[in-house]
């Protein structure tokens, strides 16, 4: 008998050689159903693995990650031997699972495989799901494996084979296909309803531009066709919204060939609307006490020795700039933090007068490689909504709830409710990776840990996932197609301080360090900018949105009381513009709905009478004829539902 | 018998070989006493030259710039001679009349010449001076001029003899003392009444690090005692206003030798300072159309090949930024002007969507060396009002004159109501030194005339000042010291449309290539706010005060009363701080003084049980006790004064 200890603690005893199918099954006959993967004392295995000892077991299902993962995984395997048969002699690599889905790099030789063979290659797989072939992994001899693909004349898999030790190489079979592969399947083929080929890209062998280049066919599989549905529906839906391409109807940014890649332009409607943000966090700051400095965007490359982001950085990035005379060599600043270092060291501080809290939107650089880039969400230059704050340790607690409750505002102004966060605290396993007395650490983590409590955040907690400097608290959002992206993010700093020799006299007339809080609730304006445009379809909160309202004139006879209504908006702050083309009404309201602009105020003979506006919201709710007065209260009340006051 | 032309036209006859001066005297006495020197047919004389022939002549007093070179020029051979009497065996190089004074650049050979010799020097020119000395300038062949100074063995004055031609060399003599020299010096040496030597420094000879290090003296010299007096006051005056002085006592910016030379650090006061400035301007721009727009810091060095800033600035500015993978280069923007260019080249125009107005708060980066540099004026990068105007050629008269509106705008608000202007033309001897149609450059100068004319300006014409890619307008203020600072820009440009291939469609559907406006009102925001400190001595207009009013607490009876005074001042947004430590309130009247506040707010008793504030103004104007409201009105009042509408 073997003790098997489930993730609830409780401890079952099994018959030596028990599987964790057996183990399911014991549970409950729905799970024995569902289960696809299992994961024994830290590694992933099989549904029909035995167990040959005591241990922990966790059960898979297709609502875990690791249950997908095998899912995935081993669609990739019914993916090979589709292509093996439909393609002979190709030369299977690798075929992992990835964040959604799967690929497989292979080797065509002289075949050319693109999009509009998949239809074929998926019908082929669906075929073999169907034959419900049991997953089975057995362990080979490293020469007999090599034989295997030696036969093959696989010089791929040969590879990888040399660089394993023998008695470590398993190989799964399923069908009549065979393939190198560490394990974690699901129990066969069958379980797998619904197959849809994605794209396929170029890909280097072992992502080395020297080595041969292969084709990566992507795919992605389910249990169930109804979420192959909804998927492909989410994805139809994430192309519509992505930024790039709203981003461009919307004109709000572009980029230009010549001023070079992911180096964003902002068009007047874009810059408009990130002035608006960016002057939203100003005045929550103003009121939470920051104050705005400005800072170069270079700095002496010694500036970035001192901080270590050269270290970090420095041979990744744009290279140092020299200059024509001098024997100088300068920067693109990567990060705001050294400069506002620099800034609280311009004169001495006493602890009477901190915290100080240096807030800039400063625009950093840090260089991507070409095919990393991708619209606003990842350029080679970003305007970071910073602030460094500087503090005594025993202020740390405060202001950290302090920068909790601005982050939650923020987040609160702009539609995102849906959020969880995840605390880094340091690996107590390896204190000499950090920087920092230990009785600092306890004290930030502590704090930190509290403070999130505190604020009743939804929170993980991940070990060893600090900074060397110092733990952080890192936020998540989920956007309206329930896909997550990391936001704002909040640092505790005992290395900078340190580095730069930052201190003030104590109450004790002694000199001590401040500790450095570094955080950013939107991360980036560019990135901020692209998450919301995602998230909100370009159907921004009303305050923020680039035009809230726009006058139609039904003929030429209302034109000026159209410019009229238009001028007493603009004097109640409203945000609107005037559609008096010769064009029917139809028409301007169809194009108005594509701007997104929210309130179309339709004005005619009625309307020019009664000094009235007829107004209709984005999407088609009919509001009646109002006066601009009414609509301007209630523009504002629609305004206070999500901008509070901070 | 010679005929001689005057400044106003007149033609008079006067003997050949008559002089200036006795040209002077037929004019009259009081001319004649105060000439000191001339320009004969564009050529600097002395009072004293025979006229041999026909010519235009100008006579010259200290009134004109020319008089006041040629008199520095002359007490920089007055000083000369001093310095041989006193340092015998000294070699003299070239002793030139700068802006403000004259200088001498001398090998003093084992001697050292420090401040504290100053008097003794001064005493000998002084006594030199009253011995009303004629300054006689006679021709001297190349090898009695090489010969003069081969006796004295100095090798400067063979050098530069060596480059001239023989016939063209002249001395000067007054005194016992000679010098190489080309003219133009008063009289006698007796016109010089005052003198005072300001400063040493070391400067190489002919400017060359490689060539011999030579001692500059600096000095300056008066016709009358009382200039000098005058003269030292407004130094002493400009000390005490100089804006890096002033920018470290009011806490606005700093520099950090890590950072780098050259990089201002703008600290919060100084940075909500520069934010009002740039809001101030952003809302009369947006009412006169412009649109904001945000570029990067840096572009691919192909953009600036493009735009010709790389044939311009490139080998002398900040070196290329080359990446770590990729075969890319980017240069630190130098001007924002390329990058907007781009802004317009992201989709096509109409003519009926023109004028495009994009504006942005650009930060440039511009290598200046080292020795170069001095606070906020000359730094390496700087942050421009910059805007550019993309309109048709048919447009260009009137946005040029709604661009000198915003620009006049700008100056009342700011307070500096001295200007001149200054309209550059092309050289219409040289058309080949320009781009662009004839008839487009003659658009755009009777445009620019036209405009300056129409708006009232006092301006001057500079033919042969324009850029090469068209005319231009500058501004000149006067600061509260007299000192003339260029500040804002208007330029039209024929050459970026080109070279960007801009265009749009015209009226008849074919494509045309817009004109560009390059405009600065404030040319850059450090430059302007150094102007601005030194004008004001810090006393800004009130609406742009850092602070504004300061609530003194008599005793700490007074405290809560004086914070809710500031509650209330702050719902009136106004800027204002609390004293309340417990120190006397003469002190705290006293620190509020030096901290330039405009108006400090006494509470005590009184105060408290009226309700009131007892109002004293910097500078120590008591305006009485007054109610929150009537100083909210007060202030108000006072800002409408300065800051209208635009």
């Amino acid at each position: 008998m073997i003790k098997i200890t489930l993730p609830d603690g409780s401890v079952k005893e099994f018959e030596k050689n028990s599987t964790p199918m057996d183990v399911a099954k014991s549970i409950s006959e729905g799970l024995a159903r569902n289960i696809i993967s299992a994961d024994f004392n830290g590694t992933t295995i099989e549904t029909t693995t035995p167990l040959s000892n005591d241990g922990k077991l966790v059960l898979y299902t297709w609502n875990n990650d690791e249950g997908k993962k095998a899912f995935w995984h081993s669609t990739s395997h019914i993916m090979a031997q589709a292509l093996e048969e439909l393609y002979p002699g190709i030369k299977l690599t690798i075929g992992p699972a990835i964040e959604n889905g799967f690929y497989y790099d292979v080797d065509f030789g002289n075949y050319s495989v693109s999009e509009k063979d998949f239809p074929a290659i998926e019908s082929k797989m669906m075929e073999i799901a169907r034959g419900k072939h049991n997953f089975k992994m057995r362990s080979v001899s490293k020469s007999e494996a090599l034989d295997y693909y030696k036969k093959q004349g696989n010089e791929f898999k040969i590879e990888l084979i040399e660089n394993l030790e023998d008695g470590t190489i398993t190989f799964c079979d399923h069908s009549t296909f065979t393939d190198l592969c560490r394990g974690g399947h699901i129990p066969n083929t069958g379980i797998v309803k619904a197959v849809k080929l994605l794209s396929v890209a170029g890909a280097y062998w072992r992502g080395d531009e020297n080595k041969p280049q292969l084709t990566r066919v992507y795919g992605i599989s389910f249990p169930k066709q109804k979420d192959l549905k909804e998927y492909l529906e989410l994805l139809e839906e994430a192309k519509k919204r992505d930024h790039r391409k709203l981003g461009k109807e919307l004109e709000l940014f572009t980029f230009s060939s010549k001023v070079g890649q992911g180096l964003p332009l902002w068009l007047p409607k874009g810059a408009a609307l990130r002035e608006r943000l960016e002057n939203f966090l100003k005045k929550a700051q103003k009121k939470a006490g920051y104050e705005q400095v400005v800072s170069p965007h270079i700095g002496q490359k010694e500036l970035y020795v001192t901080s270590g982001h050269y270290a970090k950085y420095g041979e990744d990035s744009f290279k140092p700039i020299k200059t024509p005379k001098e024997d100088e060599e300068f920067l693109l600043k990567p990060m705001n933090c050294p400069h506002h270092c620099e800034i609280y060291n311009s004169k001495p501080w006493s602890y009477k007068e901190l915290p100080k809290r240096y807030a800039e939107f400063g625009t950093v650089y840090r260089y991507e490689q070409s095919g990393e880039l991708h619209g606003l969400t990842r350029v080679r230059g970003f305007t970071q909504d910073d602030a460094h704050i500087f503090c005594t340790p025993e202020q740390l607690d405060d202001e950290f709830k302090k920068v909790i409750d601005l982050v939650l505002y923020v987040f609160g102004s702009l539609g995102f409710e849906n959020f969880t966060t995840q605390v880094s605290l340091r690996d107590p396993e390896n204190p000499d990776k950090y920087i920092g007395s230990n009785e600092n650490w306890e004290k930030a983590e502590t704090a930190i840990i509290n403070a999130t409590k505190e604020k009743g955040l939804n929170y993980i907690i991940e070990t060893g996932e600090a900074a060397f400097y110092g733990p952080k608290l890192d936020f998540m959002v989920k956007d309206a197609l329930g896909r997550s992206w990391q936001l704002g993010t909040i640092q505790v700093d005992y290395n900078l301080p340190e580095r730069f020799d930052l201190n003030y006299k104590g109450s004790d007339d002694k000199l001590h360090r401040p500790v450095m809080i570094h955080r950013a609730p939107f991360g980036s304006m560019e990135r901020f900018v692209a998450i919301l445009l995602e998230h909100t379809a370009g159907n921004f909160p009303l305050w923020l949105m680039p035009e809230q309202a726009i006058i139609l004139s039904i003929s030429e006879k209302y034109e000026k009381y159209a410019e009229k209504v238009l001028n007493l908006l603009e004097n109640n702050e409203i945000r609107a513009l005037v559609d008096n083309r010769n064009e029917t009404i139809g028409k301007k309201i169809r194009e108005a709905e594509m701007k997104k602009i929210p309130f179309m105020l339709i004005v005619g003979e009625n309307e020019a009478n009664d000094g009235t506006i007829s107004v209709r919201k984005h999407g088609g709710e009919d509001l009646g004829s109002i006066s601009v007065e009414e609509f301007t209260n209630l523009i504002n009340l629609e305004i206070s539902r999500t901008l509070k006051q901070f």
